[in-house]
C-alpha cells in the first residue's frame, strides 16, 4: 500500500492537464516569438492560458509573469525590486517564516547591502500586520510574506498587512505557493506582486508564475528576449503555461468541494491522532486544511518518517526544500518551539484524492510506531 | 502544405522524448528533495538522466546544473562568475554576435560596474582565438562566446579560444545551444562552462543546463532549496530533466546520419537557390548543416517571410527571440553588412524531417516571390 501525504511538497499531475499539454508537444509546438503560422498558433495557447489566469486572480493579462516556478518567481521579486531600487531605499522586511527561496535570496542580498529585517511570528505561527508595520521606514523597498507557511499550513494576514504597506506607500510581495484553498484575488488581497507555482495544484513542474501590479517598476532577472514583456527572457515554455492555466482553473473550479473533502480529513485525522492519548501537539492556528504539522514529544521526527516509509506512507518533515538538511526547522523554531520539539514534528499533507482509509491505516501506523518507542 | 524550416527556434518533441516524460508526470510524480519513496524514485530518474547527459558531453554528473533553459544558464553563467568575482575583477569579454540571452545580460552588468568588451566576427562571421586574445588583460573574469551563431549557423573557433583562455587563466564560457550537430565534448573543447537548451534537440520546451568545470567558484542567480548542489534552487523538473536526457542522447546517437541528410539538404537548398540567378548572397562561411542564412538583395525579409508563410512554409528573420524587433540583425551588421542587407536577410533552418521535395516546393515558391517582387 501507497499513501501519499506530502502534497505540500508536490502533487500528481491530472489527467486534464496531461491531455492539453500534450497538443503543445507535436502539434502546435512552435516558439511562441516566431511570427509564422507555427508560432501563432503557439502565442494563440500562451494568450489564452494568461488570460485564464490572470481571470482566476482578477489580474490584468499583461500583469501576469511566466517563471520557471515558485523559486524563480521569489527570487525575481526580491532581486528585482532590489535592483530597480538600487541607491534609492535598500530596506527589505521578510517574516522569519519564509520559504528558503525567499530566505536564502534575502541573505544573499544582504551580502550586496540589503538590510535585512526579519519578523517574527506569534506563537500560533501568524505573521501580523502590526509587527511588519513596527519595521516599516522610509528606506524599505519592499515586504515579502508568506500567504500560507508551506510547513504548517498557517494562513498569514495578508489583507492586514497589504493594507499596512499601502498606507506607507511600500511594495508588498506575498508567495502563494501553498495557498491552493484559499481565494487568491490581488484586488481583494491588495498585493503588488504575488508568487505561484502549478506542481502544488496538479500542474507540471517547472512553471510559475510572479503577479506584478500595473505600474509597478521591477529589473530583469532572467534577461534576452522580449518574451513576458522583454522581462523574462527564454523560449516561452507553451506547454507547460498551457497545463498551468489549466490546473489553476480546476483548483479555481473545485476550491469549494476540496476544502470540505480535505477539512474532513484534517479534521477525522487530527481528532484520532489527539485520542490516542500520546504527547502529541499540533503547531499553529488558523491553518489550511491541507496541511498538519505534528510535534511528537520525544520522538525524532526521522525516525517516524523513515519507519512510515517503510510501511508505504509518505510524509515529511519540514518543507522538501531542506529536506536534506539536518538543521531543524526554522519555522518551528520562529514560532518558538524548542529546538528538540522541531527536531520531533512532522507534516502530513493532504490532497484531495485521499480517503478516510488511508488516514485510518496512517493513525494505525502511527500508533504502532509510537507504541514501539515510547513503551506508553 | 506546411513545411517548417524553422528548427533553429525551436524543434517538435520526438515521441520517445514525450514516451519518458510521461512516467513522470504520474507514476513517478515525488519530489526529488524528499526522502520517502516517492522522492527516491525522483531523484533515481533525475540522477540516471544527469549521468546520461554528462557521459554525453564528458562530464562528471556534478558539474552538470539543470536549468530552465538555455536563457536562464546564460544568465546564470554570465552574472554568477560576475559575484563570485566581484571587487577582484570585472572585465567581461563577450562576441557582439551572441544571443540576446548573453547581449542583454552583458548590458545589465555593464550598468552594475562591469567593463563589457565586445568581439566583432570576420567577414566569414566567425569569432576567432586571435581577436579574443587581443582584450584579455589581468582584470577578465570571462570570456563568452557562442559555439554556432543561431542566426547564420556559423562556428567559431571554440578550441582555439578556449586554448587562449587558458594560457591566460581566464574562465571561458560557450553558448552550446545550436550546436546539435557537433561534438560537444568539455574537455576535448576546452571548456569550462557550457550552456545547451534540450528544445533545440527534439526535447522539451523549458530544461536546459550549464555545464560548470569542477573547482570553478559561481554563484547562484536563483536561490532557494539545496537542489543542484544547492547552487540552483527550485522544485527539481523531473519530467522534463527526463526528456532532456532522452533528447540528448538521441541527438548523440543520430549526429552522424543526421549531418549527412542535413549536409544533403542545405547543399540542395544553396546550390538551387544561387542557380536561380537573382542577386542572392549566402552568409558566413565555416557553417553548421542546419542553417542558411541568406540575403535577398533589394528585397525586404519581411516581406519574403509573410508571402512564405502565406504558402505554409515557416522561416525566420534573425533569431525568433528578436523576432518581433524592427532592428535589422545585430549579427549580420556585426559581420559587416549594410543595414539594408541585414534587413534583406532570412534564415532557413533545417531539421532531419524535412525532405528535398519540401525544399523543392520552397524553392519554387521563392522563385515566385522574387519574381513578382523584382521583375526579373
Amino acid at each position: 500500500m501507497k499513501i501519499y501525504l506530502d502534497h505540500a511538497a508536490t502533487t500528481k499531475m491530472s489527467k486534464s492537464v496531461f491531455d492539453e499539454m500534450s497538443k503543445c508537444f507535436f502539434d502546435d509546438f512552435g516558439n511562441a516569438n516566431s511570427s509564422h503560422s507555427f508560432g501563432r498558433k503557439a502565442v494563440a495557447h500562451l494568450d489564452t492560458s494568461r488570460e485564464i489566469i490572470a481571470d482566476v486572480i482578477g489580474a490584468k493579462p499583461k500583469e501576469i509573469y511566466f517563471t520557471s516556478g515558485g523559486t524563480e518567481a521569489d527570487n525575481w521579486a526580491i532581486k528585482g525590486l532590489f535592483l530597480a531600487n538600487r541607491g534609492k531605499k535598500n530596506r527589505l522586511i521578510v517574516s522569519a517564516i519564509e520559504h528558503s527561496a525567499i530566505i536564502e535570496t534575502a541573505k544573499s542580498l544582504s551580502k550586496l547591502g540589503a538590510e535585512v529585517v526579519y519578523i517574527y511570528p506569534n506563537s500560533d505561527g501568524v505573521i501580523t500586520a502590526s509587527s511588519v508595520q513596527k519595521e516599516i521606514d522610509d528606506n524599505t523597498f519592499l515586504v515579502s510574506v508568506m500567504y500560507v507557511n508551506n510547513e504548517t499550513g498557517v494562513i498569514n494576514d495578508i489583507k492586514g498587512i497589504a493594507q499596512v504597506c499601502k498606507e506607507y506607500g511600500v511594495l508588498f510581495h506575498t508567495d502563494a505557493v501553498q495557498a491552493t484553498t484559499l481565494e487568491k484575488g490581488v484586488n481583494d488581497l491588495g498585493v503588488d506582486l504575488m508568487t505561484i507555482s502549478a506542481h502544488k495544484m496538479s500542474g507540471p513542474k517547472g512553471i510559475g508564475l510572479l503577479y506584478v501590479r500595473d505600474g509597478v517598476t521591477i529589473s530583469p532577472l532572467i534577461e534576452g528576449g522580449s518574451q513576458e514583456s522583454a522581462l523574462r527572457g527564454g523560449t516561452s515554455n507553451v506547454p507547460s503555461v498551457v497545463g498551468f492555466a489549466c490546473a489553476f482553473k480546476n483548483n479555481e473550479q473545485t476550491i469549494k468541494d476540496r476544502t470540505k473533502k480535505l477539512v474532513e480529513i484534517q479534521n477525522y485525522f487530527e481528532t484520532k491522532l489527539l485520542e490516542m492519548g500520546f504527547d502529541i501537539k499540533i503547531n499553529g492556528k488558523n491553518r489550511v486544511p491541507s496541511i498538519s504539522n505534528i510535534t511528537f514529544k520525544g520522538v525524532k521526527a526521522s525516525v517516524l518518517l523513515t519507519r512510515l516509509d517503510f510501511l508505504g506512507i509518505a510524509v515529511s518533515a519540514g518543507s522538501a526544500c531542506t529536506a536534506g538538511s539536518l538543521e531543524p526547522s526554522h519555522v518551528l523554531m520562529a514560532m518558538g518551539l524548542s529546538e528538540e520539539d522541531a527536531a520531533s514534528s512532522v507534516r502530513f499533507s493532504f490532497g484531495e484524492e485521499n480517503t478516510l482509509e488511508e488516514i485510518d491505516y496512517t493513525l494505525n501506523a502511527i500508533k504502532g510506531i509510537l507504541s514501539g518507542l515510547l513503551h506508553k
